[in-house]
């Protein structure tokens, strides 16, 4: 088994009203010194062995876990000996 | 500056039907030997030097960022030299 780890992020210059909003709420409790929040997504999941190549995350990545046009993504990936 | 990473995920036991559904999709798009998808939240934001702390951090996950009833959470800072 290997298990992939997939952070998905908007490009810079694309706005983040959510990270906006979270920042807003954060300065409105008080929490100093707060700027430039974004939010992304973080995924994990395990593939077989035999499945799991560069490539075929990449386009896993591309076709569905990422919207390339505002998003980009990158991932690790490491083998799990035992699940 | 300091650049915090925070990673949220749900806790384990906790269903994640969107992780769930993300699955299938990429299992319908013919991606094999994907299993055991969870999803969660990526943030990345700066605080100044004087404003952070681990207290501070901690603090900001348990009461905003995550909801620690279902889910976990882990960070990372790094110093920014310059921004």
């Amino acid at each position: 088994m290997v298990k992939v780890k997939v952070y998905v992020t908007l490009k810079e210059g694309v706005l983040d009203p959510q990270g906006k909003a979270v920042e807003q709420a954060l300065l409105a409790k008080d929490f100093k010194g707060v700027s430039d929040m974004r939010i992304g997504k973080y995924m994990e999941f395990y593939m077989d062995r035999d499945d799991h190549s560069d490539r075929n995350i990449q386009s896993m990545c591309k076709q569905l876990l990422a919207n390339p046009v505002i998003e980009d993504y990158r991932y690790e990936t490491e083998e799990v000996v035992h699940q």
